[in-house]
Order: structure tokens, then sequence, then C-alpha cells
């Protein structure tokens, strides 16, 4: 059950919770994503009786967070109405004004919180400010949901380092490539498309030095309303890529060795961070405020990050064609069959010629 | 729409047809699946009304048809009632009197077939002889799934060849084992009952000589009630295999080249059959009476069996873990991606920790 404090003296017993309203809270917050990081992407709708009165998402750092948005709107119908938000309402000024103030001072009756703030600086006081205010509070709806949703925020506060995605497509014989020259690409238009809504949902998206140098990617957002692209990390070890590469567009990082040679690229004004570990490459990113990152690379770099644990969720598109003599995903660690990472909260979802399958190597980050 | 002959003179419009007693049907005739070569599994139910007074399936080549043990279970009340057939009633003597002239004599007004019997003997004819002697007669009812149940008759039949099943269970990184020894398999207990189950349908098993001196495996059918072996089948070019293995019980065939020394398979009393090629293999096969085989072996059988088109359906279970380096399921051809085979009829199921994809790379033979 949900954690509810007890409603002050001369007020009814505690409302029942609506969960499609922290849906419609959940799906405003999906507007913000890629956008607001190092802040968490948010969503707050504000509810009277069973009406939507106000609606709203944080659309990116140093702009108004949910409630304000949500509050506008609502207007005077604010007084005495429910405002759900999938993340507890911040505490402490920050760039802007605590939403905590913001709800108690629109006359707010009730507050359902998806998830708590993992940020050490919010961590339940946001709620405790609520409750001393007489605000009844409900914690906990939808809340695996929206934490999932704050993976990239969460994992940088609590771990100094960005959510990482490994995406790949295979063939049923699990290869990612033929060795023969040819066209057709592994995976059909959906996985085409569900990769682009994860490039404009995701802070960077990154790549090794090998497919920049076999296939001059974009790396941008194609077919997306609205769409962003993500920030391009390269990681080359010898700063041996090509700074003419189409990746090098502006906020494209390189991440290589402490001592090799990037001068070509520091001239071109590219980022270069060094970096000797990709644990140290992820701490890097972060600081230039990366929050989740789509591994997109080849089975080299995929294969470093799985053998230090560093790939926290997984998304594979099976292709349901077999191929032969191929590239595989993945080509290290050799480890023995019982010693395999396990995925968690696995999905899967046949999607036109090929399968989804997600899951997590690690746990979203709590507080 | 189903095709029904018109309604004799005197007779009432077509009646309806009820696909669950044909689900009946096929569900019986799946007792005969790996029992009945070359022979076809079929089932058969008889409806008085909307009652079942009868059913019936073909146990093993020589024993009585699925038509006769049903009419012998509904007895007089076959009289006026409908006989539903997974496959067309056979109308020529063969070991046993025509089952068309069984249903006829019972007095049954209407039979429902599934599927037309592609044996040039039968064909239609079977039909036929039913509807001259005034049976309203309805066909394509499930066919299908009929036809799918039959795939091992069909391909013998109209292809002289069996039917063959590539199974393999890989990680979600494309692996079907680790590079260095260790406990655990690929795949979950779920994966191993379905295994078990197929091997106990389909009446030949395949692996190569390296499976073999690997894993020394037995190739039986366990934990299945009721369940059979299916016949061992080793690929062997050089016939270097212990004649002492597990595999070599009772019926096992070693497949191996036309010229190599299998003096001491033979002494051991293991039949030989002598292939320039896979597809010889499968004629072989053939004639020795193997209708479906499950091809369980590595990557160089599959490889083999694929590149030169053989392979007629696939199995997989994906595992939903990552291991790194380790064996790929298929090595061969190298083709470019653009000729990578297709599957249709795919189907996708998760299973505990697996998810189980099928396809068909060729069509059921039909008539």
């Amino acid at each position: 059950m949900y954690e509810v404090n007890a409603p002050p003296a001369g007020v009814a017993a505690a409302l029942p919770v609506d969960e499609r309203f922290m849906t419609l809270a959940l799906e405003q917050a999906a507007g913000g994503l890629g956008r607001t990081a190092p802040n968490p992407p948010v969503g707050c709708v504000i509810v009277q009786g069973d009406e939507l009165v106000g609606r709203g998402f944080h659309p990116r750092a140093g702009e108004p967070h949910a409630e304000v948005f949500a509050l506008q709107g609502a207007g005077e119908r604010a007084r005495g109405a429910t405002a759900y938000v999938t993340l507890e309402p911040c505490s402490h000024h920050g760039r802007t004004p605590p939403c905590a103030d913001a709800l108690i001072a629109a006359g707010v009756r009730r507050v359902v919180v998806a998830a708590l703030d993992p940020n050490p600086l919010v961590a339940g006081r946001g709620v405790q400010r609520l409750r001393e205010a007489g605000i009844e509070v409900t914690v906990g709806v939808l809340e695996a949901q929206a934490e999932r949703q704050q993976a990239g925020f969460r994992s940088l506060i609590v771990r100094g380092r960005p959510w990482v995605v490994a995406k790949y497509a295979m063939t049923l014989d699990g290869k990612v490539a033929a060795l023969r020259e040819g066209n057709g690409a592994v995976s059909g238009p959906q996985a085409r498309e569900h990769t682009m809504r994860w490039r404009d949902e995701l802070d960077a998206i990154a790549v090794g030095s090998g497919t920049l140098g076999l296939d001059d990617p974009a790396l941008t957002t194609r077919g997306v309303p609205g769409g962003r692209d993500p920030r391009p990390v390269v990681f080359d070890r010898r700063a041996a890529s090509r700074p003419q590469a189409r990746a090098w567009r502006d906020g494209a990082v390189l991440v290589t060795t402490p001592d090799s040679d990037a001068s070509a690229h520091e001239a071109a004004g590219i980022t270069v961070l060094r970096a000797g570990t990709p644990a140290d490459a992820l701490s890097g990113l972060a600081g230039l405020g990366v929050s989740s990152m789509l591994l997109e690379g080849g089975p080299t770099l995929l294969s470093a990050f799985l053998a230090q644990g560093l790939v926290d969720e997984v998304r594979v598109f099976v292709s349901t064609k077999l191929l032969g003599a191929g590239l595989s995903p993945l080509t290290a660690p050799a480890r023995p069959m019982h010693e395999a990472q396990e995925l968690h909260e696995v999905t899967v979802e046949p999607l036109g010629p090929d399968v989804l399958i997600t899951g997590l190597l690690h746990d979203i980050p709590r507080v």
C-alpha cells in the first residue's frame, strides 16, 4: 500500500488515489526526457474533483518546475485540489523557489507523489514540508514507472555517473553485421522508430572509433516530431578519428586516454575528455551534465562496458532471420556460462519482423 | 470460407462447423506424433448433435487408422453423426482397409476434414468417395494447424526427405556456449521441458561428431509421461566417433561419407548411412522412415544444413542474459545481410528467463 499521512483533524479520511492521473503526470514528464539534465524529468497534473484543471512538466534546467506550470494552468481551481507529481516536490531554493511552497500557497489539499527525490537536499523534506502545512500526502503511486523514467537523474545524483543503456540489433543467430558487404539493415522500420525515440529521450549517444571509421554515422534523431539530437560521445583511445566526421557537431565529446594526442580535435573545438577507464569516462561525462547515455557502439565498446559492469539497461532487437557468418554483439569478457549477467524487469515485444527484448542489469538508484 | 459440397436432395443446408471439435481431433492426433512414420499422425472425433461420442488417433504404422478407433467408440451412435478428421480419409487399400469406406458403412452423415492428403494415392479421392456416397464433406477447417502437425509426413511424401527443425538456445548476445568451462545451462527449465517434448514428437534427433565428442549426450526423452526416444542420427564425416558413445543405442544411425572407414561402427551393429552431402543424407534418412528430425547439433552441423537450404523450421530459446565471448549458433555461410533467410509464421513466447522464438524457413509441403 501507499504511504499516507493521517488526515489532519477535521478532514475526512484519505481520498482515493486515481492512478490514471499519475499516468497522465508521467506522460507530461516524458516531454522533458533528454532535455532537463542535470535536473529530473518531472510531470504534474492538478485535479479538482474528477476534473483535470492543470498540467505541466519541467522543460529544461533553469526553467520553472512542473508544479509551477500546472498551478498556473489551474489558477484559482488549485484551491482544495489534488496535485499528482511524478517526483517529490523540492523544498530547497535552487534556480527556482521551492515547489512545496508553491503548492502550499496555492491551497492544494492533497499531493500524490510517485517517487521520493534521491537528492540529499530534498530526500523526504519536500513531503515533510507539505505535511507540516496540513496537506495530505500520498507517496509511491506508480513508483516503479516513475523511478524508471528518472533513471538518468537518479544515477547522476546517487552514483555520480550516467545511466547507460546498451542498444543493438542482431539476427536470430546472434549477428549484428555481416562479414560481406550488401544492402539491408538487421532490423525493420519499427525498430528504427524506437531507436530514434530513444535518441530523443537520452542525453547522449556513444559509439567507438571503429563504428565512426566504418559508418561515419550522423548520430542524430530523425523522424521524431519535435525531436532533438543527443550529445555525441566518441570513445577513441588513440584520438585517431577524423575531426571531419559527421558526429563532431556542437557539444560532441571525444573520450580518449590521458596521454593521447588530441590536438587536432581540440583545434576543431571538440570537447576532449581524458579518462583511463570507462568508469572514469562516465564520471567525466556526469561532470558535463550527461545523465543518460545510449550505447550504440560496436562489439568492442559494448564489451568493454559490460566487462566493467557499466551497462545498466539493455535493449535488443532480435530480428527473425538467420545470417550465418557475422559479427557478434559482444566479444568479451570470457566468462563461464554461470557468470553470465542476467537481466531483470524483462519485457518482450514483437515489433514487425523483430522482437524487442529489454531488461535491467542494475537496479534504478533509489534514495 | 471452407469448401463444402452442395447438400444432396432431401438434406437440409450445410450444418455449422464447430472448430472446437477439430481442435479436439488435432489433440487426438498429437498422441501419434513421432510414432506413426512413414504414416501421418491423424486424429478423429465423432459428434452426434453436440455430443462427442467417439475419438481416436493413429498410434503407429500397421495399426488401425484414427477413424476406426473413433467409429468403434461411437458404435451405433455414429449413424447420422459428424466425423471430424485432421486428414482426408484414405480411399485405398494399404495395410488397412480404406477409412472412407468405414465412415460410409457406419452411416456417418457428414465428414469435416482439416487438410487434404498430399499422398498421390489419396489426394482428393477420399473426399470424392465420401461425396459420391451422399456424405456432406467440408474441407479446410483448421487446415494450417493440421498441415503444421503433419509437416513430417507431408515432407516425406512430397519432397522425399524429413522435415528438419533446427533448435538451439542462445544468450541475448547470441552465444550457445561459453569459451570457459563452468556450470549452468544457457536456458531455463521451461526450455528444457519444451525440448524434451519435441524429442518425443519428432522421429529423429541429429548431432554432429563435435557434440558427440564433447558432451557424449544421451539424446533421450526425459520427463515426458509416456514419452519415447527419438532415433539418434550422428553426422560424422570421418566415422571417428567412439562406438561406445551413449548415442549409439538401438536404431541409431551414423551418417558418414561414401569412402570413410566405418567398420568399427558396423561391427557394433550401428546403421551406417553413406552420403556425400546433407541432402543425400536426408534422402537416405527418408528411406529409413524418418519423417522429421530435430537438429540439435552444434554450429558446424547447423551451418552446413542452413547453407544448403535444408532447415525447414527454427526454434530458438533466447536467454535474457549476456555472456561476452562465446560460441555462435551459426558460423557460415558468409552472406551479405540482405541475403539472410527470413522466418515466416513467427511465434514469440516468453518462457521464464527465456523467450522462445519459432518460425518457418520453408512452407509446409501441400498437395
